[in-house]
Formats: C-alpha cells, structure tokens, sequence
C-alpha cells in the first residue's frame, strides 16, 4: 500500500482533533487512500489482522471522534476531494468525502443552487466529516441539519466489502433507511466514500437584525414568540453577555453597555425579508427589548452579523475552553442560560454562551487554565453539570458535535439501558471484529 | 390477556391491507392492546413461544406489509388512538400510533399549526401506519415526508424491551439516528407504540393552477423547467390521458379534449401565490401547454385540483389494479411516463399515471381482469416491467407505498447482493428470532 505511511513525524500531526478534553493514541500508520478501492484494501487488512481504523476528514471535530487509538491506522479521506457531479436539474451534488464544505457550497452557488449545512468549520471541514458527524450550522433553523440533505451514500464496510445505500431521487422507502444510519455515525459503522446530497435553489441574501436585552431571560422568551408568529428566519442566534464582552475585548463594534443578552436574526426571503425582520423587531421590543438594530441594505446586514461570526474566535483568545454543545426545547431556552450562568458562578469558571437559539442549541465555552490542576478540575465539572441541566430540560447532551470520546459517558446516560444495548446490537451488527473506531460513540461490552 | 380474540369471523377481517396480488395468511389471533404495557406483554409472550407477530394500523397500505401471515398474532395499534400532547411552542405533536392522520391535521391545525405528510389515506390511516411505512403525500414535493418529521419514538422490541429514541428537540445528534431506522421498516424492527412529530406555522389557503399539454412529454419536461425556476410549489402533480378520461367518465369536470398530459400545481405563499402561478403558467406555456388555468380565489383553486382529488375514485371503477409507486430523478420524468404507454400497449393492459410530478413519484395503475388469468398475468408482467424501467432510469421501486410483500423481488434487485446482506444484519440485531413481520420486506436467510 504506497498510499500508507509510518513516518512518526507525519503520524503525530494527525493524531487529534480540535476537542478538549480527550486524549489520543499511539497510531501503527497513517493510511491517505485516493479511492474506493484503496479504502477498501485497507479495511480488508484491517479486518484480516483485527486493527482498529480511525477514519478522518479535517479533524476539525469538537469531541474526539477523529482522535487516534493506540496501535490503530489512521484513515484519511482528504486525498478523495473531488466533486463528481452537480446536477442542476434534479438539484443533487455527488462528492468525494474529502471536498471541503466551502468548496461544494460555492462551486454549487455558481449555479445558482444552495447547499445550506453551515457549520462553524464550513471553510475547513470536509463533506464526509459533516455527513460522519450529521454537523448542523447557522442555516439550521430553517432548512435543516447535514442529514436533512443526504440523498445516497457509497460506504466500505467493515470487511471492505463496498455498499451503495439510498437513492438520488427526491423520495424512497426501499428498504431501511442506512443511509440516515451511517450519517452521525462518526465512523463507527462504515467508512463513508461517496456522498450524494440534495440542493436547493439558491435564496436571496439576508437581512438581518440585532435585537439588545437587558437580560438574558428576556432575550430567551423572545426566540419562541418570535418564531411562534410562524415567521421561519434563515438564522436565530443569541449571545450571553460574556459572550459580547469577549467579542468587544476582541474589536469594539460599539455594542452598548449593560446588555445581558443579544439575539440576532436573518431573513433571506428577499421582498418579505423587511417586513419578516420588522415582526422581529414588535416581537423583541415588546419582550423588553433595550435597542433594536435592523439593517436596511445588505452592508449593513454584514456589519451587524459581524459580532456572531468573531464569537468563536473572541472566545479562543480567553484561553483553553471545552466547547459545550446541548439542545433544548426552545421553551426551555431562558432557564438553560439562566443556569450556566448560575454553574459558572458555582464552579468559578468563565463560561461564555451563545448559539443556535432558534434550534434551542446552545454552545457554552467552559474556560479554564490548563496549567492549574484545580482550574482543570473545576471547568470539567462545570461542562458535566451544563450536559445535567441540558438533560433535565428536556434536550440531549449534543445537538451538533457529536459524542465522539468526549461524552460517551454522558451518552448512555441519556440513552438508558435499552438505548444503550440496542445501540451495541446495531454496531456489532455492522462492526463484528470492533475495528471501527473502537470505543469511540458507543463502547464495546 | 383479555385484549386478544380467536374469534375467526373477526380475525377475517383483519387479514388483508389494500394491497392487489399479494396472499394472507390465517393468524391465530388478533391483539387489540390498549396501552405499551399491553404491547410489551403480547411480544414477551411471542418472543418467548417464537409467534410470528404482525403489527397493524388502519390497513390502508398497498403493498401487504400488514396483511396477515400463518400461525401469526395480528397485533392491531387502533385503540392505542390518544394525541397526548400538542406543544404550541416547540410545534411538537405527541401521539398514539392508531391517532388518524386527519383526526391530528386538524388538531393541529386548530392551533395554527400543520403536520404535511398527507397520503392519499389521510382520512383514514393512521400516524402509526404512516411511520411504519414512511408516507409520503401530495405535500411532499415542498414539505418532505413521514420521517422528516418524526422526532422521537417509542417503540417495544421484539422481545419486550421498550425502548425510547430520538428527541423533542430540534436537533440532536447523540448515538445513531434509530428513529428514522424505524421509520419505513414496516413493523419488522419493532413495534411504535408512542411518536412525537414536529410542525409547522400554518401556511395560507393554497392557489391552484392547471396546465394541458398536447403530449405526455411535454408535460413532464415543464415540471422539470418549473422547478428549475427555483419556485418551490406546494404541489405538483400530472395525470396522463388515460387518467384524465378516467377523471371525466366519473365526472365531467370540462377537460379540454386531446389533451394527453396535464399538469396541476399550487402555491402555499400567499401574496406571493399569484407570483408563483403567473410563472408557472409562462414555463408551460413556454412549454408547450394547449391551455392554462389560473385560479384566482380560493374558491377557483379548489375547483381546479378537484381532477386531482377524484383520480383515486374514478380509477377504482376501471375495475382491479395493481398501483405501482416508482420514483425517479425528475428529468427521467419524460422517459418514464413515455415508457409506461409502451408498456400498457406491449401487454396489452390499461396503465393510467399519475402522481407527484414534482418528486418524480408517479403512480401507475395497471388494470387488469382479475376473472381472466391471463390478463392477470399481463398486468403482472406490465406492473414488473414498471419497476424495471424505473430502475433503469436510476430511480427506485417504491417512492412511498412500501415494500411489504408485493416488492421483496424487487427490492433485492434494487439493493444488491451488499445491500441484502446488510439489511439481513440489521433484521437480525433487531429481531434475533425473526418475529417481527417475518417476510415482509426482507426475506429471511
């Protein structure tokens, strides 16, 4: 296998993902195969000699999914990356699991067509990453998650053996729905090669608007009247107020003082956007809102988007943080917030929050200092008590990251005992010798 | 268990679903369980003496995925027929499996909401049915199908287990994604005792237009050229000649004469409705439709889909047939419905298509003479050439009705030897003693 190296040096550069948290492996080899047929050599070795197989996109994953396993071969489909076909008629694009997200979404906007899956790595991950871990974004809300857009999947299965699942066509019930199975399965199942997905037509270019609270319980309260009124935005984010003072620390884009909580809202229904974004604005005031931005032109809808798009990277520069990543019933959304703050008081720990609120999908940065143990300590148990909460409301303890390494535990706890053994069943059922990312969503009995 | 009868006169009638061609065999029993627990206990009792058991909802499907089978318990999900809950701010819906599809559109609709999946069964399936079979509808085209709607189930496995998966929220995506593997699988994985749907805001009262053509070709081509547009219809539908002759010997509606395809479609948004109807109308146009009709109220428009809603009824009166259920890319549309007309006039048998243009899931029903065995033969022969050709035009055997018994042939064809393989893994993680439905969909080893 030429396309096989085991080069230390080059091993330990893919040895993690972006998680916090977990730890990774000592690798046997690192594996870039460039087609079906190669992926397939490998796994039929792995299977022959019982070799555990960490499949890898861009590793740009938030739960140690793609991290390296002791003795394991790393494989990597970043060498697949071409895009096969965009058909403009049936609306389908066919890709190799390594094209990158930004990629497929612009070749497909230069026919006019729209592929909505935006998540935050959308300039770095790759397409087979986003299926592997069903990734969400900010277009969610409205249009829907990665699985949402997944038509037909080509996928080498344990023993190498290649299966083709699902269909093109627009609907289908022939059979189970594998496709849908293999997609968030985080390579576990199978070691996705090809992937059709559906489009849509292109959608107009937002408008958008910055509602300001002076708590976050009322910024909350406003998500599910607004989108009670039935007005579906293209995106529905919130900031909690460290949130906002990281991203002011990070560039002053003149946000006022004394804001608890910040809700910013799009809607690319072109002629309608206006009035959509009015509604907005009657809603949120209504709900107490201290100041409401709405942007005339699309200049001004970029400007005012600006502070949700430098919150990831404001929040990189408080120092080593543990992204949380739980989804609540929207009606629950203000007592999630109001209790991370409440747990960042209890552990002393920073914990920025902000996310998808429209989709009650919440992303809470647990910061800590990584050179004190206690700090250490006290962020995990912190990030522990958030996926509690995030339980006990009524969610599930990841709405778009994915179980990975990082909460494995916390996924049986929100399975249960039935959950848990039928989940086994499933991946024996397609995993008998456990090479597949061993150990890695569900555990081996 | 008093929930359970021998009687034979009242197990013969729960033998059969409305499916043609397809045997039923003579049950020992019929369960009629009022709550999970009841469920559980007739699956303990199975799994423990290896009774085969097949679940049921209202019997309405067309492909004997609920018709009985020997020696089997007909397990009947009807009285297990409450909406537990409507959540009016997380546009939920939480029901028992025997809740008819319309009985909970309405509920919903009461409340400003709308569940869309709408098979033709609507006014008398059930929500049960509709997730075990994955039903489509009319609403389809813009709205999707049964499982993009399902959030979370409870579902009793074969051997009792009651299992819980999915979620409420919006998104999620700890551990596989079982629901929707549940969804579509025909009462052979488990046994759904409890769903909770996600809605939508309301939308407006649609408006309708109609298109003839000259040539069934034409026709085709324009749903192609109208989606193109990048509108997203609320409807799409066609009907060929032989459909529109039916439509109008059971009541004359006014058809112009020679029309040999027509299209009808319908706009959901409002005051951008006549917007969307105006371009449909220069697409046909353009494409060479003989006539177009453009409801300008309310009333108009439900005039105008009238031809649509009677084609069910007036082609019961053709006499037998068998409704095949293909779906292809919607630019092999043309190629399909021309080929179907081969087909009808090489065996000798009546084949009127319709369907949901929009989709590609058309809906050809070949007539036959159930008294003369070799019409019965020629209409068998045609209803497999169908499928054949459906495949050929990369399409698949069944778009929404199912596999049940009618298609298992088939659906190995469309599978593979691979993806055989691994449905039987799948069947046999779920239903290790091949209780469940055993036939139906995937043949045991």
């Amino acid at each position: 296998m030429d396309f096989l190296t085991t080069d230390p040096d080059v091993l330990d550069g893919y040895r993690f993902d972006q998680a916090g948290f977990c730890d990774a492996g000592m690798p046997r080899a690192l594996a870039r195969p460039a087609n079906t047929a190669e992926v397939a050599q490998v796994l039929r070795h792995a299977y022959e000699e019982r070799i555990p197989v960490v499949p890898q996109g861009a590793r740009t994953g938030l739960s140690g999914g793609a991290n390296a396993i002791d003795g394991a071969i790393l494989l990597s489909l970043e060498r697949m990356a071409e895009i096969l076909e965009i058909d403009e008629v049936n609306h389908t694009a066919t890709v190799q699991p390594g094209v990158i997200n930004s990629v497929l979404s612009r070749a497909v906007a230069d026919k006019g067509l729209f592929y909505p899956p935006d998540p935050g790595s959308w300039e770095i991950s790759t397409i087979g990453g986003n299926v592997a871990t069903n990734a969400g974004g900010l277009c969610c809300v409205k249009y829907g998650v990665t699985s949402d857009f997944v038509r037909e999947l080509e996928v080498v299965l344990a023993d190498g053996r290649v299966l083709r699942t699902g269909r093109r066509t627009a609907k289908g019930v022939a059979g189970y729905d594998l496709a849908r199975l293999f997609t968030g399965s985080e390579g576990t199942l199978g070691v996705i090669t090809e992937i059709t997905v559906a489009l849509r037509p292109a959608t107009e270019k937002p408008l958008t608007a910055v509602a300001f609270f002076a708590t976050a319980g009322a910024a909350c309260a406003v998500v599910s009247e607004y989108v009670s009124t039935g007005r579906r935005p293209s995106l529905l984010e919130f900031m909690d107020k460290p949130t906002v003072d990281a991203v002011s620390a990070y560039r002053d884009l003149g946000f006022p003082d004394d804001v608890e909580g910040v809700l910013i809202t799009q809607s690319d229904r072109g002629a309608a956007a206006p009035d959509d974004l009015a509604a907005f604005a009657e809603v949120a005031r209504a709900g107490g809102a201290t100041d409401v931005l709405v942007a005339s032109d699309e200049a001004e809808a970029e400007l005012l988007i600006e502070g949700r798009r430098l919150a990831g990277v404001a929040m990189e520069r408080l120092g080593p943080r543990l992204v949380d990543d739980v989804c609540v019933p929207r009606s629950r959304l203000a007592e999630f917030v109001e209790g991370v703050a409440a747990i960042s008081r209890e552990h002393g720990v920073p914990v920025p929050c902000c996310g998808h609120a429209g989709d009650g999908n919440m992303h809470p940065n647990v910061v800590f200092d990584s050179e004190d143990p206690d700090s250490v300590r006290r962020g995990q148990a912190a990030f522990d008590a958030i996926m509690a909460l995030g339980l006990r409301l009524g969610g599930t303890i990841t709405g778009e990251h994915g179980v990975g390494m990082l909460k494995r535990d916390w996924l049986e706890t929100e399975l249960g005992e039935v959950g848990v053994a039928v989940h086994r069943s499933v991946k024996e059922a397609f995993d008998p010798r456990g090479i597949l990312n061993p150990g890695k969503v569900v555990r081996g009995r």
